[in-house]
């Protein structure tokens, strides 16, 4: 019998272990996660009690605020500004779904009485939603909070009455530790099984764990590699399940002629912020940026050069992102045409510093070695692609794979409804699930009307992994027909005291 | 250059092939008529239009009902009668998504106004739902109508905005000719070109659609073997797919001990006309119906034997499926401790008689070569397995792959909330996407809350293919941030003149 691999915390900043934090689940030990997981399942049943569970959860979040962000910055060097305005977007996230359970829209009530003149005649039926089973969801590196044990996935799983196991990710696993243990206290803190919460740790745990039996559905955030693994394990199954992961994003932005006419500077020093945020390392971070040729475009250029020449070298999550980031850079600039007006890479030991490359939009019409530019790269790097006409501009948009975000800069009289503008907008909807005019695509806001998801790579489905309509990916219809209101779910009855949101025989109440 | 493949309709009351109705679609005619349908697509963006169409469409396929039912019959044995009604459910259902198109619902509309205080702050959001693309359609044998060229997948995709190719059925391809060209006609008719509704025959043709780059969504009704194929297709293309696929149903009854000595007389009666309706070629043929052992549940299949024997013979839809469901009983006959009181088999040259096989169920609540009981046979057969005691019926439930619907056959008394009713219901939730109280499940009503769907293998996604929520499948979300009202489409505007339901700041409206 082989040891157990030891799971080590490790501080980004140093390349240096921390502490041991806990060992790679074996196999059986997955199981034996899952299984309890599953008998938890019943006690989340009861709505009143998952929203009270989850505000709770954000609750105890709130309260052990000050050890959760040092230890996530200790793993992350992410910095305790961004890390505790990424733990209030978490715990509102989780109050958000409370709220989403208490309402019950979710549920997609619909009820017909029975119709005997249709063909075929109708029954009587009622329909809502029950929860999948249990959900895995594989965490991201790069925001510890928001996207991985306590994240929207989390959140969505269990407002939903799916139990829940995390695979944490190695950059943070005593983070991912603490916050597991707050979740499971709050559960227990509201009559419910600890189990409704799981978390295991190592990559062949990761496998093991998409293809358990009783795993029912996966959320995932990470690379397109890793993504495109599980999706296809998820797929291969016996029994396949429901794969939503959100695997990788190129968001361009689009910078129109008149747009770089009005205000060259000042989007050349938004593209740098947006572009540099948490040292490049958003899921969103405009990773192409089309700028027309001559003086406008020059000129954001120059703004660009002298913006991100002050920005400060940073941290990456770790260090395999860091060789990557390295080497990632370096093959793309040396692309015949490709140059690097602020070259990015290594800062100093363990930090690297942002730049960004440029080259002719002609390079990117058709398919070649540029197609290298045309992929994500994770770090502080973006790729400024100089156009010289609207052709040239929609010939390499209409060559982009799938995105979680589009951007458009657009001028004042663009943006008012005259000229091509909404040309634009229709041209860049068909390539992401978010389009942003004359902003950026960095921030991504828990709203209700958020889509955080897009056409392939940037999701393996149609749907979101932030925003309320998060919930629907765990849930299947049921219908009961004819069946006594003494055997139905109390939602279903003729009466509705609760006021929920239902269709009933065609007109909608609640 | 070899001959193109000839597709020939054959009577299946003789075997003997009545014309030849078209060749089988080589890759580069697939390309085509992908590509003419992709570039149609700009044409359904109207709401009102597809609405007409729609209509148009069902209006049209009504006009021609005489010669329709004519060739379908010739084609398919299922009858004049049936297949008349089976013609006006479909037009039906062509007509309930044209209201769907019209209300607005399935856009989902979100819209968030900015809020700075919240954490991070939103900006203002606008979602609704897009179509897909290009949805590639793989008709059915067993209906001919409802679920094939212009069904319930065709007139969903169609609703929801986007262009079908259909892969026909080789059961009945002078029928998809003619109802592809009816539809095509009324797309013209309100001034859509005719490639949104594109046909292709032949095996090679559904695989090369699967493929095909611009094939974006696809909807399946048939074999397990046979979806699993393209479902697997689906997953491995470099870009993967929505596959929602109906593939197989066992479809099992629940006879409580209650119900069997309350009424087994009108229990096997019914029994006897759901397993024998249509030849028994129903997705949702009951085939395991759990019968208590004992003086009652004998009674029950006395009548069900009578019933059964008094059924004619019927002609299956092809000699393919005769041969499988001649294999099919033999093999299940011959297995340990299974008896025939009705033994279901060959009638005349080309019919089959119905039948049915009695089994412990002790034999199925482990696995063993009994197992190949709980697998669907297509045709006029059914299982009834005698069980014991409420633990054993439970167990062999507990056994069970997924299915379109489960059935309980209940007392006055259980039904009124008595005993163990609603504790039987919870065990057959997880089972199946439609749960039926003392009735059969032949018979799927077309009505806002039909669900026909449930866990693998009975789909293999958690949608329906019935129903007014059968169009959000072929739909994606985008959301528009800070974009000017003039660059929007007129439905995220603010003014609600049409009284679209939507949210907005989280509170419903229209």
């Amino acid at each position: 019998m082989t040891a157990a691999a030891p799971v080590w915390s490790v501080d980004p900043r140093t390349g240096k272990p921390r502490e041991q934090v806990a060992v790679e689940a074996t196999p059986q030990e997955v199981d034996t996660v899952v299984r309890a997981a599953h008998a938890a399942r019943g006690a989340l049943a009861d709505r009143a009690v998952r929203a009270a569970f989850l505000r709770a959860a954000a609750d105890h979040l709130t309260a052990a605020r000050e050890q959760l962000v040092e230890v996530a910055d200790a793993e992350t060097a992410l910095g305790p500004v961004r890390l505790t305005g990424e733990l209030a977007r978490t715990c509102h996230q989780l109050r958000a779904f409370a709220g989403v359970v208490e309402e019950g829209a979710f549920l997609d009530i619909v009820i017909d009485h029975p119709d005997d003149s249709a063909v075929p005649p109708v029954p009587d039926l009622r329909r809502h939603k029950v929860p999948l089973g249990v959900v895995a969801v594989y965490s991201a590196s790069n925001f510890p909070f928001a996207f991985s044990v306590a994240g929207g996935d989390t959140a969505s799983a269990l407002a939903a009455g799916n139990p829940v196991v995390v695979k944490a990710h190695p950059d943070h696993p005593a983070l991912s530790e603490l916050v597991a243990k707050v979740l499971r206290r709050a559960a227990a803190g509201h009559g419910l099984p600890a189990d409704v919460l799981g978390l295991v740790h190592g990559f062949d745990a990761g496998v093991e764990l998409i293809r358990h039996p009783l795993i029912a559905a996966a959320g995932f955030t990470g690379s397109i590699r890793g993504g495109r693994a599980l999706f296809d394990a998820a797929a291969a199954r016996p029994v396949p399940i429901p794969f939503h992961g959100e695997l990788g994003s190129l968001n361009p932005v689009l910078v129109t002629e008149a747009a770089a006419a009005e205000r060259a500077a000042g989007i050349g020093t938004g593209l740098a912020g947006s572009m540099t945020l948490g040292t490049g390392q958003f899921c969103v971070k405009p990773g192409l940026v089309l700028v027309p040729s001559g003086a406008a475009g020059d000129g954001l250029v120059k703004t660009l050069t002298d913006a991100v020449s002050d920005t400060d070298p940073g941290v990456l999550l770790d260090h395999r992102m860091r060789d990557a980031f390295l080497a990632g850079v370096t093959e793309r600039a040396q692309l015949p045409d490709v140059e690097s007006p602020v070259t990015p890479g290594a800062g100093g030991e363990h930090t690297v510093s942002a730049g960004f490359l440029t080259v002719p939009a002609e390079r990117l019409t058709a398919p070649g070695p540029h197609d290298l530019l045309l992929e994500e790269c994770f770090g502080p790097v973006t790729v400024v692609a100089r156009y010289a006409d609207d052709t040239e501009a929609r010939a390499v948009l209409a060559r982009l794979p799938g995105n979680l975000t589009a951007t458009v800069q657009l001028s004042t009289e663009e943006a008012s409804g005259a000229g091509h503008g909404a040309d634009l907008l229709a041209a860049l909807t068909p390539l992401a699930g978010r389009v942003v005019v004359n902003g950026w695509p960095t921030g991504v806001a828990v709203a209700p009307a958020q889509h955080h998801g897009g056409p392939y790579p940037a999701t393996t489905s149609p749907s979101t992994s932030v925003g309320a309509t998060a919930i629907e990916r765990w849930l299947r219809p049921v219908v009961y027909q004819n069946t006594p209101e003494a055997l139905l779910p109390p939602e279903l009855h003729d009466a509705n005291p609760l006021g929920l949101p239902r269709r009933v025989d065609n007109h909608r109440e609640g």
